[in-house]
C-alpha cells in the first residue's frame, strides 16, 4: 500500500491544504495494519496533530430504521449551510463478522455525500474491535487536519460499540423513534451510561403528537435518573426533531452549543478529552506488549500451550497467564 | 485476610465437602486483590478444578422493574424443588461507581436465600469491570466445586456487562416486560448478540394478553434476525411466562435443557467453553503484562510522562505505546 502512496510529510501538507484527496489516503493508511505502513501513519499523524486544529467530536447512535442517514443528511446539510465542514466517520464492529459496513451505501446521503465541504467514510469491513477503534480515532485527527468543524461519528445501537465511540467524543446524541411509555424501561441504562441528548426523530406527520409525548417521557425520566456533576443542570436532555420535515435541527444544534460552551468554560470538555487520550494510551499499551510478546518464538509457543490447558479447563485463566508471564520475564531478572 | 482463612487446600477440601461457609470464604478469597491472597486463590482453583465437577451456567439479564428477583426466587425454588442446587451470582459494573450492589437486598428473594441448597452472592462493591469479570469466572468455578448444578448470573441491561456475562455462561436469558410492537426496535441489536432465550414476564392478569403479543412479535423477530449455525432450527425463542403466579417456568426449563442437550450433542457447549476460556485467559496476559510493566519504577515514569503528553494531545495514543515498548524492551535486547 505505501508504495503507492505519498511520503507521509507530503501527504500531511496535502491533508493540511484541505485536500479531500489526501485524507481520503491518509485514512486508507491508518487502517492498514502492515508494520511500514503504521509506521508511516505515526509520522503522519506527528505532522497532523502538530497543526493543533480543533473540531466538535460527536457521537451518534441509534437502532436501524430510525433514520440515522436521514438524520445525519439533514443535520450535516444545515451545518454546511451555517459556513461549517462536516465529517461523517461510521463505526460497526458486526462488520467484522458480516464483511458489510454501515454507510455503505452512500446513496442514502445523497446531497451530503457530493457536497465539497463534506467529508463521509463508511466503516471498514474486516478489522477487530480494537482496529475498528484505532482507526476511527486516528481518522477523526486525520478529519481536523483537513479543516473539518464538526466529526459525526456514527454507530448502530449495540452496546460495546456505543461506549467506544462515547469514548472518543465530546458529546453523544442517541436517536430514537417515537414510542409508548412503556419503551423507556427498555433503554433507560443505555441513556444513562452514553447519550447527551436524546433525540426523538420522526416527529412529524401521524407521529408527531406522540413523538412530543416520548420526548416529555424521556425528559421526565432522564431528570429523574441523572445528575451529571459535569453538566448544567438542564442536561442531559430529550429534544423532537424531523429529519425528514427537517425542524427542530437548529434547536437541537443550539442545545449542543450550549452544552459544549459550558463543558468548555468550565474545563471539562479538556479534562475529558484528556481522560478520552489516557484511555486510548493504556488500551494501545496493552495491545502493543502483547503483540511484543507473541512476537518471540518461544513466549508464542508457551502462550498456545497454556491457552490449550486453559480452553481444556486444566487450569484457571488467570493462573495461566501467571505462569506465562514469569516464564516470560524471569529468565531476564 | 489471609490471616482469618485457612489454607487453600483446606479451603478447598471443605468446599469440595459442599460446606458453604467454605465457598463464602473461598468467593471472598477470589475477591481479594492482596498478592498473597491471589496465590491462595490460584492454588485454592487447583485444587477445586481438579474435582472437574460440571452445571450449566446460566446467564440472566434484564432492565430494574422487570421482575428480575422474583424470576430467579420463583425459578431457583422450582429448581431445588427437582433436587438441583442453584447458585446466584450477581455482576453490576456501576456498582464500582456507587458502591452499591444488585441483589444486596437479599430479602428480595427470601425462600431461597434460606434454603440450605441455594446461594446467593451480591455483587461485590468498589471494584473495576476487569475485576467484577475475573472475580465472577472464579466464583462460578468454585459454586461448581461446591456441587451447584445450576448458577446463575445475574446482570443488569447495560451493555458491556451483559457482554461479560454472555462470556461466561452456556446459555442468556433475556427478560422483558410485555410491551407494544414499536419496543421491538428498541432491544433488537442487542437481542442479536447475547439471548438465547426471551422471557417475558409479567404474563399474569390484565397483561396476559400483552404478553402473548408481545412473546409472538419477538418470535417472528427473532426468526427474521438471526440463523445460528451452533443452534437448533427454533432457537433463539421467546416465551412468556410468570414469575409472579409461577407458570411458564417449567415450560423455560424443559426449552433450556432442550437447548443444552442440543448443544452438547452437536459438540458446541464444549466448543463454546473452550473459546470462553481462551478469551479470559488473553484477558489475563494483557492485564499481567501491564502490571509486570509497571512494575518496574523507570517503566511506571515512562508511562507516566507518555501519558501526559498523550493527555495534552502532543501524542497519538499509539505513537506514545509504541515509543513506551521500544523504551522499555530495547535496552535488552
Amino acid at each position: 500500500m505505501s508504495r503507492t502512496l505519498p511520503d507521509p510529510a507530503t501527504l500531511a501538507a496535502d491533508l493540511l491544504a484541505g485536500q479531500r484527496r489526501a485524507l481520503s489516503r491518509a485514512i486508507t493508511l491508518v487502517e492498514s495494519t502492515r508494520a511500514d505502513d503504521r509506521e508511516a501513519a505515526r509520522a503522519l499523524l506527528r505532522e497532523v496533530m502538530a497543526a493543533e486544529r480543533s473540531s466538535l467530536r460527536v457521537g451518534l447512535s441509534g437502532t436501524p430504521g430510525v433514520g440515522k442517514s436521514t438524520f445525519t443528511e439533514a443535520f450535516g446539510n444545515m451545518l454546511i449551510e451555517m459556513g461549517l465542514k462536516v465529517a461523517v466517520l461510521a463505526v460497526d464492529p458486526s462488520s467484522a463478522r458480516s464483511g458489510g459496513s454501515i454507510l455503505g451505501d452512500k446513496t442514502r446521503m445523497e446531497t451530503l455525500s457530493r457536497h465539497p465541504d463534506a467529508f463521509i467514510r463508511p466503516s471498514p469491513s474486516r478489522s477487530t474491535l480494537g482496529g475498528v477503534a484505532r482507526r476511527t480515532r486516528e481518522a477523526i485527527l486525520l478529519c481536523e487536519g483537513a479543516g473539518y468543524d464538526v466529526i459525526i461519528v456514527e454507530t448502530v445501537g449495540v452496546g460495546q460499540s456505543e461506549t467506544m465511540v462515547a469514548d472518543m467524543t465530546d458529546l453523544f446524541l442517541l436517536l430514537l423513534a417515537p414510542a409508548g411509555g412503556d419503551e423507556l424501561q427498555g433503554v433507560k441504562r443505555g441513556i444513562m451510561e452514553t447519550a447527551d441528548i436524546i433525540c426523538i426523530n420522526k416527529a412529524d406527520g401521524e407521529m408527531k403528537r406522540q413523538a412530543e409525548r416520548t420526548r416529555a417521557d424521556y425528559s421526565g425520566a432522564l431528570r429523574l435518573l441523572r445528575k451529571r456533576s459535569y453538566d448544567p443542570e438542564d442536561f442531559p436532555k430529550a429534544v423532537a426533531i424531523s429529519a425528514y420535515e427537517n425542524t427542530g435541527l437548529d434547536t437541537l444544534w443550539d442545545e449542543m452549543q450550549a452544552l459544549t460552551n459550558w463543558r468548555r468554560e468550565s474545563g471539562h470538555f479538556e479534562a475529558r478529552r484528556r481522560e478520552q487520550a489516557r484511555h486510548w494510551f493504556r488500551q494501545e499499551v496493552e495491545a502493543g506488549l502483547m503483540a511484543r510478546l507473541t512476537a518471540d518464538e518461544a513466549a508464542r509457543t508457551r502462550l498456545e500451550t497454556l491457552a490449550n490447558q486453559t480452553a481444556a479447563g486444566e487450569i484457571a485463566p488467570d493462573d495461566a497467564a501467571a505462569q506465562l508471564i514469569e516464564s516470560v520475564f524471569a529468565p531476564k531478572r
